[in-house]
């Protein structure tokens, strides 16, 4: 089975230029197939706030309204998914920004109305491996920004860790697909308080035991729900770390398989 | 060699919703291989006004600056063309949407400073119709925004009607293709003053007639002349009117061939 390679950067990334160019270059210098992800960051606040856009809340949940989505749609599917293709192209790496409405590639279901009513944010549905092959297939690489759409002409603004995850599910029909989560952290710790204290392995059975002794809590918490989902449905690896994981001269990071 | 149709709309159709859902529906019903390439409309310059960024212009002439530039890209790259695939999935056509930084399908020159600095404006150098070619023959539509790059990372603004003959002209290697401009108007017409006035046929004999006549002035002669370059460069055909000449009840349009 072919290597695939899923990236996904987060807005610390790409609100910082320096940051977001070094990672190009990483991205670019990576071999074999591949295909990036990238969730949104400040600017989509920023433009929100010169617009006259308040954010609203609901019991400190982010809402998507419609003037929202729209900033969304702009600001993540325009400004920062097009630029990224074009500094991607002069990298000479042959890149291809999309939404999920975009070649049908991924469908979602706007998520039901129950105590909070989120707005236009999107539960994935369908990854259209197919279609998303095709592109592969021309030698092509995705760069996939977090939107996605219902199949009646409405774009959803859906959570880009979901996005990467039910994309490499899908492409693993096909290729033998690894996940790479690039975040501020050199991996997940076993003690927050030191940057350098990274779990190199975690499997099923060290997961278990993290979990009892209380060193996996909080927002990394569903992270790795999410990374185990995505393994017991045919992911091959998920690595967690900094952009330089992408390169072979650091080892510090966190390798998550079942 | 298998037909295909470029069909371009204007900021007339993008800036109603009414207008723009019957023109997608007429582009859906459209048989056999299309790309759409569609301008921007005044919703850039609402959002430059909401943002406090000044039009700028100079000898009456618009100028892109880098604030303009991030608009376009929101607006046209985003906002407009998501919008827009999202409707077409809804209607089953597999819409993909791109600028030229996307799959390196539109490389442009940024326009040299002359007497006036336009700005981060392109003037188109080189379509790659290979590439554009593998989406067609992956059954994707492509929906293309008034936007190219220069290879080096930068975008570039640039005008969609020569977007449209570019591609067509790039197209025609390898397929028969026709161009739809669709405008406010009927078609070119011999008395501006009678918009049924529609001159059916224009052909290189009674485009100089017209000429002489003085008939063809002001914006229709850069429009004719582009089309008059787009035929002698291999273009099948060019029909300009409203968008209803894509349904076979319309009879009222011009057709422009050599």
């Amino acid at each position: 089975m072919e290597k695939l390679s899923i990236i996904k950067i987060g807005g610390n990334i790409i609100e910082d230029e320096t940051s977001l160019n070094e990672f190009l270059q990483l991205f670019s210098n990576l071999e074999g197939k591949k295909i990036l992800v990238h969730g949104g960051g400040k600017k989509a606040t920023q433009i929100s706030a010169k617009l006259g856009i308040e954010a609203k809340m609901n019991n400190g949940r982010r809402i998507t309204d419609a003037e929202t989505l729209e900033v969304i749609t702009m600001v993540y599917g325009g400004l920062v998914n097009k630029n990224m293709v074009a500094k991607l192209q002069a990298l000479n790496t042959n890149a291809i920004g999309l939404t999920g409405a975009d070649i049908n590639s991924i469908k979602s279901d706007k998520r039901p109305v129950k105590e909070i009513d989120y707005g236009f944010v999107g539960d994935v549905k369908k990854v259209n491996h197919v279609a998303i092959d095709k592109l592969m297939k021309a030698d092509f690489t995705p760069v996939f920004c977090a939107i996605t759409h219902d199949g009646n002409g409405q774009l959803l603004n859906t959570n880009a860790d979901t996005i990467t995850s039910t994309i490499a599910v899908g492409m693993s029909k096909i290729y033998e697909t690894s996940i790479y989560y690039c975040f501020e952290l050199n991996g997940v710790l076993s003690d927050f308080n030191d940057k350098k204290s990274v779990i190199k392995i975690i499997n099923s059975e060290i997961y278990q035991q993290l979990l009892e002794d209380k060193i996996i809590v909080d927002g990394m918490l569903p992270k790795l729900e999410n990374c185990f989902d995505a393994l017991k449905n045919g992911v091959h690896q998920v690595k967690m770390g900094n952009t330089t994981m992408l390169t072979k001269e650091n080892e510090l990071y966190t390798t998550i398989t079942l």
